[in-house]
């Protein structure tokens, strides 16, 4: 389940990589499906995680707002920072948690850990998915998609931000 | 792991009942991004799923011709076939292969079993997102990509077909 998360970050971090090439204009542009634009969809999938991840913990969401991360190199911080908090979780033994039922505050239903980290992953290698035909639409290659031939960073090799950083927004 | 192929399977059933409204000449159309159009996203992803697993299990590689499977009613057929076999695989112990090294015809480098499972996953629901905007090209909402809140059918339910059955096409 890691070497998933290891996987979207990895190529998270190289679609941050690719907007570099356009202006912000271009990255908020609005476009057909999905979640509407280039940069709302890198900021969402962050968001996401993060939610997922911080109700697995039991812990309060943190509502982000897109209007104070609308550059990439905001939304790439925004990104960097949680996914600290994240590789540290997965560091831990959570397996033990995996059929532990959650409750958010966003959803009615209540699922399994198990189940949320599923949903995780999928929910960004989808949206990644959409990227891709957009990035087509520019008459540009996307960034690959392959699993295989990727050397993945360990999630054990993200440092520990236990300091609050928020402010820096 | 097997959750994700039960997911993926589900999600593709409705993406081919999806289809039924239009005609073969829509879902043949090119549209950009991905492999080019909605059936052949469908074809690909069946075919490249079964090639893997072949490939895990040491066997030779099938090809299939998307020129034989040029309406959904064919590729739904073809994909409810492989998946018999495919789920009879998943339903075997095959965790002890996770480090197994795999060669296989089409690809230069070797992988693990286990980053052949990552990799079938990670491309179908890839490519699921690249129909999610093509079908809001379409001005019609897609199939669902949530993994939580679905009744997945178990690898288990799925029935074994050890006949052979390419006479058909």
């Amino acid at each position: 389940m890691i070497k998933f998360f290891e996987y979207n970050w990895k190529v998270r971090d190289e679609w941050f990589e690719w907007c570099k090439q356009f202006d912000t204009e271009e990255l908020l542009k609005e476009r057909k499906g999905g979640v509407g634009s280039i940069l709302y969809t890198l900021f969402h999938i962050t968001d996401v995680e993060y939610s997922w991840i911080r109700g697995i913990q039991g812990k309060e969401d943190v509502v982000f707002q897109f209007k104070d991360y609308n550059s990439v190199g905001k939304v790439k911080f925004l990104s960097d920072k949680l996914r600290n908090e994240i590789a540290e979780f997965l560091k831990t033994n959570f397996g033990i948690l995996k059929e532990k039922v959650i409750s958010v505050s966003w959803d009615e239903e209540k699922y399994t850990t198990d189940e949320i980290l599923h949903h995780i992953i999928a929910h960004e290698i989808h949206h990644i998915g959409q990227l891709s035909v957009w990035s087509r639409e520019l008459d540009l290659p996307p960034i690959s998609a392959n699993f295989i031939g990727r050397k993945l960073k360990s999630v054990h090799s993200y440092r520990s931000t236990r300091s609050s950083w928020e402010h820096l927004f």
